[in-house]
């Protein structure tokens, strides 16, 4: 098999090896039930796929159901599951009522009665229910924007006005027991920054929410601050939460997928998270050094990478860690890296990656093509599709970081 | 012994290894002369040093010397080697009057002569004689500049109207046969590259001088034109090179220094080329994944990073590596980072680099420090010095890159 062809079935076992719904079904498969009513809530971009594998295995023990995901995700009716699309990186109207739906559901739920609750990516915006005005929510994750908060205060603000983050979804469950099956797509699988927590309990207090909008001198009304200082939950004994994917079982199947195709491992990290292009000059530096093995060696390095960008070209930071990478294993033999977004979509392109290898460069190069350049304008997809570098899957269902692999065979 | 004595232990022992007196003396020793003259020609930060031992090995078998260095670096009178000072990093009249001397020295000598050629890094801009006026150089160099021409470019054309670079320095020296010993200052150690090889044939043709010439409008007068146009040595049978010190060395210098310790090691690469915060960031990744580690362990990555500056801070590269790294590792238990340039002075502090460990980012935090704001105004060097993250060992005498070490103790 050549390399690119190994290169293709260890990124085909990987990504199977963390799809939502084997993993949502083999998790609900062991779960016991309380003797009541199941409600399943399942929210994110993953949560058609996760609400089928639940309706596969529970079946008629499902009493109601409802699925919360991105615009063009939802791929036809289920039995047991309202499904509903809502906005996506931004929420909107939808979102609101989706949640609004979902707290319906399970606030008659009594001490017996159970919420499976399907938890992935891109929950924070489309599964949301502000209790102060839209409009107000806005002007204040605005102006903290604005005076330079980070992303973690804007967060803390956020969960101490909204009806379902920080715990709060948990919270309005109770008594009800809430099953949490989650595919995480945050490095490190925080449980209470996956979807901004909706069933963790928050450590923010409503004095840090108040500080934060003190510290960027954010004006707000007298009873939006009474709401502000609200706390929410900072215990949940009605939880009880399972992580059935992320980027360390994505490394862990990258590497199990390279053994099989005879290649001794290493992994490097599961929480890479440098600027791209530096991650793949790094991991080229592996591959010059590593030139005189004599085993098959393959380095692995999970997580997600950053783009700062300056240009405005086409690309993705999977991409422009590999077209990086190209510039430096030009010329050496049988050797590639690739690196692919679990989720089949690196930034606003139809590929899911990119790969190179030691001619990479020298082919870009009679196209006219120079990397730094190229690297400059941030135009990686174009540049590799003139070299058949991109990584092409199409969408996967999954949603669990990135993970990007030095090959080298001998 | 805590991980910060062990650290300065593995520090010392890996730069002990490539300092460039016990390497060419020991060059030295198991070399064969020929039977006639021998002269002594010690180029570069470290000719100094290197002509100490030839002189200590070679006694009286030295029948003339010369060495050319950096202002500062002469450390007393030699007792055959005459020592001259020059510019660096741009040759002044002492670099032309120098390789002048050097090339009197060389002319005359006979098949049966050697010449003993100590080079290290610096040499480029040390010992340089050009074959056209001063001033056009320069004004050629700065049009090529001002035009976007590359290092390697800049460098074809540098080598075309020198005395003394591109192999023309070996071909003034025959019939003699030279014997150089180099400690590389050069990432992969290409002889045509380290101080634009002197004694190594030139690759590139006066047509290649003449199109980049051409390719970037650069007005030169005819004569210059006849200049460029001639011929670099294609090939050089006089001349034997040996390589005493380089990156690769320096690495396997601090694994060896690493094991001393303790730890199990892995090199990661000795070509270590990209943004010196974003290896950081990296190898933080790498510490973070091996914490369950039940042996202590050791990752070391050799190398030279780069800093794009934005700032007006104090700090060199291997400082903001670490800086970088310490927020990476923040809160980790035994486990640190360090990042040394193995000639003791990194950017333009009187630090070699710097140190990190899991407190770090907190006591930085006491200090109302923010990593990522300090890395942004390139001031990595301040911040460290208040957490006592400076590695300080003065100048070293050697030149080999640098080496960046993760450790983590069990």
């Amino acid at each position: 098999m050549s390399l690119r062809e190994s290169a293709a079935q260890i990124i085909r076992n990987s990504i199977r090896e963390v799809l939502p719904g084997p993993k949502t079904r083999e998790a609900l498969q062991k779960m016991e039930l309380d003797e009541g009513k199941t409600v399943v809530v399942s929210v994110g971009k993953a949560a058609y796929a996760m609400a089928k594998a639940a309706e596969t295995v529970l079946k008629d023990r499902i009493d109601d159901g409802i699925v919360i995901t991105k615009y063009g995700h939802v791929k036809g009716e289920l039995k047991y599951c309202e499904c509903f699309e809502a906005g996506h990186p931004v929420p909107d109207a939808n979102s609101f009522l989706a949640a609004e739906k979902a707290l319906e559901k399970v606030m008659p739920l009594g001490e017996h009665d159970n919420v499976i609750f399907l938890l992935s990516g891109g929950a924070s915006a489309l599964f949301e229910k502000p209790i102060i005005e839209e409009e107000q929510l806005k002007r204040i994750t605005d102006c903290l924007l604005a005076s330079g908060a980070d992303i973690t205060e804007i967060n803390t603000v956020r969960k101490h006005v909204s009806a379902v983050k920080g715990g709060r979804f948990a919270l309005a469950c109770a008594p009800a027991h809430v099953k949490a099956i989650i595919l995480s797509d945050v490095i490190g699988s925080d449980l209470s920054v996956i979807g901004s927590g909706p069933v963790t309990p928050d450590a923010s207090t409503g004095e840090d929410a108040f500080a934060i909008i003190d510290k960027y001198h954010v004006k707000v009304a007298a009873d939006i601050l009474k709401i502000l200082m609200l706390e929410t939950p900072k215990t949940l004994d009605n939880v009880e939460a399972e992580v059935i994917g992320d980027v360390t079982l994505l490394c862990q199947a990258a590497k199990k997928a390279c053994e099989a195709e005879g290649f001794r491992t290493v992994v490097l990290t599961d929480s890479l998270d440098c600027e791209a292009k530096d991650a793949g000059a790094f991991l080229a530096g592996i591959a010059r050094y590593y030139q005189k093995t004599k085993v098959s060696l393959a380095f692995i390095a999970g997580g997600e990478t950053v783009v700062h960008l300056k240009g405005k070209g086409m690309g993705g930071r999977n991409q422009e860690l590999a077209l990086s990478a190209a510039a430096g294993i030009a010329g050496l033999k049988d050797t590639c890296i690739f690196s692919v977004g679990s989720d089949g979509t690196d930034g606003p392109t139809d590929a899911a990656g990119g790969i190179v290898d030691g001619e990479t460069a020298a082919r870009l190069k009679e196209n006219r093509l120079n990397i730094h350049k190229v690297l400059e304008k941030n135009d990686s997809y174009n540049a590799l599709k003139t070299v058949q570098g991109l990584v092409v899957t199409g969408p996967t269902g999954t949603n669990v970081n990135d993970v990007a692999v030095i090959l080298i065979k001998r």
